[in-house]
C-alpha cells in the first residue's frame, strides 16, 4: 500500500490523539503526580486539542492496597471529575482497565453517572474471553471500549490473528496495536497493521497505535501506522512512560497538520512541568538499556532495574541478557 | 516500491556503516578529542566490523587557524597515519572537504601516498560545478568519492534534479542524501530517495544517507532508506554531531544482521569513552530546541544559541522562530 503522502500537507479529521501521560506515565512514578500537575494536564490537553485524556488505571482496590499508590492507579470518577468538573469543551475522558486486574463490575458504573467516556480494556494475548466480557459490559454501560492487547512482538502470528477475529467479533470501538517491548521497526509495522486490519475491516473498527521509544521509534512508528490508515495515537507529553517512554506529544502535534493541535501549549507544558519532574529526579526516557532489551524483544524490567541501580556498564548488560531464558 | 522486509532477518552485503564520530561530532567540541579517544574509536570501528571511519574535515589552513581547532579540523595524512598506522584490517579511511573551504590541490596527495581512501565533497546547491571540479580532482588521484549536497530541504525539486544529473555524469561513486535540518519524514525520505535514484539508476552511483536527530528520526530515516536500496549508512556514536546528532551507531549496528558488526563493541564504546564525554559537559542529542527547528525545517544555529545560553523556555523560543525570515 501507498503511503498517503499527501497527509504531510493536509489532514485526515479521523485522527484521534490520545494523552497517557497521567496512565503510562504513572507507571514512572507510582502514579504521584501533585493535584497541580494533573489539572495543569487536563488544561493543556484542552488548549492543544488533544482529543482524549487518559486519568489512570481503574485498578482493583481489593487487590491494590490503595495507601501504596497514587491516586490515578485507581482513577476514581470522582478523582476525575475533581480535575475535570463538568469537563465542558475540554477532551474526552479515558482510564484504562486490566483483565485480571479491575472489579469493572463494582468499580464501573453507567456512563450517565461517570465522567469517563472511553474504557480501554488492556490483556493479553490469552486473556481474551476475559476481554470479551470486559468489553460487553462496558458497552453495556454505554461507553466507548477499545482492546489493547499487550506484548505482541511475542505472539504467533496466527494466534494473533485468531484473537484479533474474536475481538472483531465483540461490540469494541478500537483496537490497539500495542508494541510493549518496543521491539518493531517502522517496516514491520506496516505488516503489523495488515494482519490488524484483516480484522478491523471486516468487523468495522477503528485501529490505534501505542508505541514504545526504546529503539527511538516510538515516534516513527506512530507516523507510519497514520499511513496505513491507524486513527488513534497515543503519545505523552516528554515521552514519559514506562522504560523508554511512548511517542512524545510535542512530536506528534508537531507533525500532525490539523491547526486544532497547537504545538506551543505541548512545548509549555513540557518545559514548566515534565522538565521539572526530571529534574526531581524521576527518571524516563530512551537510554543504552532500553534499546537493549528493545533491540532484544525483551519485557524491559531488566533495563529498568538496571537504571534503578544506576549502572553504566551497558556492554556488561547487553551480554549477560543476550541469551537470558 | 515494497520495502524490503526480508532484510529484516538476512542482510545485503552491500550496505556500508560510515563512522562520521570525529567529523560531525568533532562539530560539537570544536574536533578536541584526546588521542586516547580517538585510538579507542580507530580500535572499536575495526573490531566492530564499521566499514569507513571519518577521521573530520581537511579544511584549508589558509582559511582557518589551525591553533584554534582540534586537529580533526584538518586531518592531516599524518595525524591520521598516527592513529591507524598501515591501517592493517581496519576501517577504511575518509575524510569530508567543503567546497570552497579546502586548499584541494596542495592538500589532496595522491591516494598512494596517503592512508585515506575515500573522499567525500560536501556541497550546496549552489556549488555544484566547484564539486565536480574536486570530485574529478580527487578521482584522479585514486580516491573513492562521494558527493554530499546538503540542505536540500530547502532546495527546489527542479534543482535538485539537475544537481543530481551533473553530479551522475561526474566520476563521482556515491551520492549522499543529507538531510541537514533533521527536518525530513520517513514517508518523504522515500520520495527523496526516488528523485536521487533517477540520476544513481542512470548513471551507476551508489547513494547514501546523512540523516539528524532533530526529530528523532535519524534512526528511522536510515533504516527507511535501507528499504529503499541505500547503501550506505552515516551514523556516529552516541549519536553525537551538531545540535541533535546523528543516527546512533549502537541503534544501526543491532539493526543491521550481517554477522561482522558487533553491537557489544559500540556499546562497549559509548559506555567507556561517550558517557564521559557528555559528563564532562559536552552537549549534544534531541532536545525540544532542536524539535523546533527541525519541525519549522531550519538551520539549528538558533537552537545551538538557545542550548549554549542553558535557556529553557522552549514555548517562547517557538513562537519567536515560528515566523523568522
Amino acid at each position: 500500500m501507498q503511503k498517503e503522502l499527501k497527509q504531510l500537507m493536509g489532514y485526515r479529521k479521523s485522527i484521534r490523539v490520545l494523552d497517557a501521560t497521567l496512565r503510562d506515565g504513572g507507571l514512572v512514578n507510582n502514579f504521584e503526580f501533585t493535584p497541580e500537575f494533573t489539572k495543569a494536564l487536563y488544561e493543556t490537553n484542552k488548549r492543544a486539542g488533544v482529543d482524549y485524556m487518559e486519568f489512570g488505571y481503574r485498578a482493583s482496590k481489593e487487590m491494590f492496597n490503595v495507601a501504596d499508590h497514587g491516586p490515578w492507579k485507581f482513577a476514581s470518577d470522582d478523582d476525575i471529575r475533581a480535575v475535570v468538573g463538568d469537563n465542558v469543551g475540554g477532551p474526552k475522558i479515558s482510564i484504562m482497565a486490566d483483565v485480571g486486574r479491575c472489579d469493572f463490575r463494582t468499580d464501573i458504573v453507567k456512563k450517565s453517572e461517570s465522567p469517563v467516556d472511553m474504557i480501554r480494556v488492556a490483556c493479553y494475548l490469552h486473556q481474551i474471553p476475559g476481554a470479551q466480557e470486559m468489553i460487553e459490559y462496558c458497552k453495556e454501560q454505554g461507553y466507548e471500549v477499545t482492546c489493547n492487547i499487550m506484548a505482541i512482538s511475542h505472539a504467533q502470528e496466527s494466534d494473533l490473528k485468531e484473537a484479533l477475529d474474536l475481538i472483531g467479533q465483540s461490540s469494541v470501538d478500537v483496537i490497539y496495536i500495542v508494541d510493549s517491548y518496543g521491539a518493531l521497526y517502522p517496516e514491520e509495522m506496516t505488516r503489523v497493521v495488515d494482519i490488524y486490519r484483516e480484522s478491523s475491516e471486516k468487523y468495522g473498527k477503528e485501529l490505534g497505535i501505542h508505541a514504545h521509544n526504546n529503539q527511538q521509534l516510538a515516534f516513527a512508528n506512530t507516523i507510519e501506522c497514520i499511513g496505513d490508515g491507524v486513527n488513534y495515537l497515543d503519545a505523552t507529553y516528554n515521552s514519559m512512560g514506562r522504560g523508554a517512554g511512548n511517542c512524545a506529544m510535542e512530536l506528534l502535534l508537531g507533525f500532525l497538520k490539523n491547526p486544532k493541535y497547537r504545538e506551543y501549549d505541548a512545548l509549555k507544558f513540557v518545559q514548566d512541568y515534565m522538565v521539572p519532574l526530571k529534574q526531581q529526579g524521576v527518571t524516563w526516557g530512551y537510554d543504552l538499556q532500553y534499546l537493549i532489551t528493545g533491540l532484544l524483544d525483551q519485557h524491559p524490567r531488566s533495563a529498568i532495574q538496571f537504571t534503578k541501580e544506576k549502572r553504566t556498564d551497558y556492554a556488561i548488560f547487553y551480554r549477560d541478557i543476550l541469551s537470558v531464558d
